[in-house]
């Protein structure tokens, strides 16, 4: 196999953040599985500016198997989605889209339990796009724009290039690319952990 | 990003095979979980000439969680063997390397629970290094060699390039490559999807 050269990437290291299954809720769905209306209470910040897993689980149930302890993710959104990994999927039944947030026209639904009842989702389950959260600096800097798909190299024994990884620009990110837990898995790659961007 | 063109690829399409966590079993731990002298019932033919998934299944408890309904392949070999996903991995409390069949050397052990009795495997639990089987005539028409590392590429929105694949020959081996289902489940790929092997 041909090695890579430094010359194949772009000058950056892009740190992981590994996505585990989790519900974005919006104030009406939040009210009914929690209470009329409940806020949501921070459990950790997460590494996009605002955004926070919040103390509060849900279970989802599928039409095969139910997963428990599903995080939601603050702040509120317009819309709720689940994201889980195609290992899930199966767990659950269901096999979703590859989607980027908020892209939800047919997609599958699924129903959610909390403390204070239950909501049938008409529709919302994805599988996350991947795709590296990018400051607009950087991204001009690299010659990258915003949606632009790039290829990403891991190294190690399960090495592998992903391809159609999306760019994410905007002012409040920080450098990071998203995976779910299958992607990271089966490329062993845990948070915190660095990849590279081949040139495009 | 470049697309790959016809030219880039050897000229072989190859079917994937998703190997869900299993256990392979020699004789004295056969005869310690089910009883002495018992003998696996075939569940189904698998695709290599004389492997099989058992009737029967295990239990395997691991420091953090427990799997159960873990498949018994066939026939025994003269080593016990876990292979299980990374996803796998973290339910146990595991983090077990990524090795070739029977190398076993400094790999995690676990307890294994049948309906004759418990075990402590004291080793054996890897990630199954993931490999072509090929057969040897093929390989020779490819100018493929036993043993040698090539890069597959998959096609699709979850397209990637998996580095580090083994290939193996045998004459008794019939073309197919084994992942196991974190990799599969990342790729989008299942059982008999094709994917085709970059020119080395």
């Amino acid at each position: 196999m041909r090695l890579f050269q430094a010359e194949d990437f772009l000058p950056v290291e892009v740190p992981v953040g590994v996505s585990g299954r989790h519900i974005h809720l919006c104030r009406e769905d939040l009210d009914a599985l929690f209470g009329r209306g409940y806020e949501l209470t921070v459990y950790r910040e997460l590494s996009q500016p605002g955004e926070f897993a919040a103390r509060e689980t849900v279970t989802i149930v599928g039409p095969r198997g139910v997963l428990e302890g599903v995080r939601v993710l603050g702040p509120l959104r317009p819309y709720s989605q689940v994201e889980i990994a195609m290992t899930d999927g199966f767990r659950l039944g269901l096999k979703p889209p590859v989607r980027e947030s908020g892209d939800l026209a047919d997609t599958p639904g699924i129903a959610v339990v909390g403390p204070a009842g239950a909501i049938n989702l008409p529709r919302g389950v994805i599988l996350a796009a991947r795709h590296i959260h990018m400051e607009e600096d950087r991204a001009k800097a690299l010659h990258l724009h915003d949606d632009q798909l790039v290829r990403v190299w891991v190294p190690g024994i399960r090495g592998m290039i992903l391809d159609n990884v999306i760019i994410r620009t905007s002012p409040h990110y920080r450098l990071e690319l998203h995976l779910d837990t299958d992607e990271a898995n089966a490329a062993l790659l845990s948070g915190g952990d660095k990849v590279k961007i081949l040139r495009p």
